[in-house]
């Protein structure tokens, strides 16, 4: 059998997340049954990961077993044609038979939007966080600095998450501004619940002034969630890529 | 009284255009009820001009006289609270009494939004026009400069529209590109109807090379409707900037 990667961008304002649920239509859903239409078989569909309600993707990876001969180029068409305008798979790959888009995934790079302006510009409603306050970006720089590297980010995981270890690693974090647009873009081996948006909010809260610039260094060291800031809002969040 | 002009944006898809028509709600309409309700007398809003059903802004402007006392910083503030969220008021500045927006106005900006990718991106849908034809940029480019400076615009001109002259001015013309992105920011002293998109449509054409590089020049000379391309989507269309 053929193994594919598929690589997915969504606007994920209409589902529950990438995963499948019972309380609302989930992308997985959504592409698994639309590569089922096209190729006329039954298919497991193997997420890179998890992306929570209303988070968006402009680089999801899933792989999956089929015995279509349809070629890797054409099949992104073909699987569009039966998925909403919302959900689009913009690239298809053949790969060796042991790959797996969440095993064989080595990283992550996830872009954070935060529209910084008194009033919230209607053109990135739905596709950036709004922050009212004026942000220090030269603090939020340099505080997140201490972010990179291997460290024990217990402090940054949402409740409700059950994993073996909390130690990732960061590759880097870059944040950028283009008028009243800032760009948090955060690269690393792996991330916990919610991490990339309590990271995001104790960020905002830094930039801000509520918290000093040590902050982010005295979450990693204490370990406590409660020492970090409330989770930023999925509205501004992008899974931008997995590495292979 | 004061003379008070506004500045606007709006997410365009949900409005009939800028000015008020009896096919549906437009964007004006919302705007002078929600100033009314804040300044609790009647207004006459002036416009810097229309924009069509669908097309977006992040500068427009508008004046209108007042007794209100509220302080231009506090304005957008006030009017916001009766605005939907797809519309801003953005800007409120003192003006002297003879200002008009429409009237005062020297010139205008508009940004065209391409997403150039044989697959939609849905983060972009309703905010950018998708062209899957590969678009050669420098060809646009070249072609682009014939339209700047004062020509007779008939053939770049919409049907349906009665203005003595169709003279215009186009003040500069710049095309840029950013991954997928194509932007197109187009100035000059007055555009007329439908003139932007037809002006994109052709360099679209061009781009794709269904049209020479010269057909923008032949098109200035002939004063052809029929010479230029069909009128590009309203969803790609910003008005940017209005100049006084």
């Amino acid at each position: 059998m053929r193994n594919i990667l598929i690589t997915i961008e969504y606007d994920g304002k209409n589902y529950v997340g990438w995963q499948m649920q019972n309380n609302g239509i989930s992308v997985e859903e959504k592409v698994k049954t639309a590569i089922e239409k096209l190729v006329k078989e039954e298919v497991k569909l193997y997420g890179s990961g998890r992306t929570d309600s209303g988070v968006h993707a402009l680089g999801q990876a899933a792989s999956f077993y089929t015995n279509s001969n349809i070629s890797a180029d054409k099949l992104p068409y073909g699987i569009n044609s039966f998925l909403p305008e919302d959900i689009r798979v913009i690239k298809a790959e053949e790969k060796e038979e042991d790959f797996h888009a969440r095993y064989s995934a080595k990283g992550k790079e996830y872009v954070y939007l935060i529209y910084n302006r008194s009033i919230m510009n209607p053109i990135y409603k739905g596709r950036a966080s709004h922050v009212f306050y004026k942000l220090d970006l030269d603090k939020m720089k340099r505080a997140s600095k201490s972010l990179i590297g291997i460290h024990d980010f217990a402090g940054f995981m949402g409740s409700g998450s059950d994993v073996k270890s909390t130690v990732r690693e960061i590759y880097d974090i870059d944040i950028t501004k283009d008028n009243d647009l800032i760009k948090i873009k955060i690269s690393g081996s792996g991330f916990l619940y919610n991490m990339v948006r309590i990271i995001v909010a104790s960020l905002i809260d830094i930039g801000r002034g509520r918290f000093d610039e040590n902050r982010i260094e005295e979450i990693l060291e204490t370990k406590q969630r409660s020492m970090a800031n409330v989770t930023a809002p999925a509205v501004g969040l992008y899974l931008n890529k997995v590495f292979y």
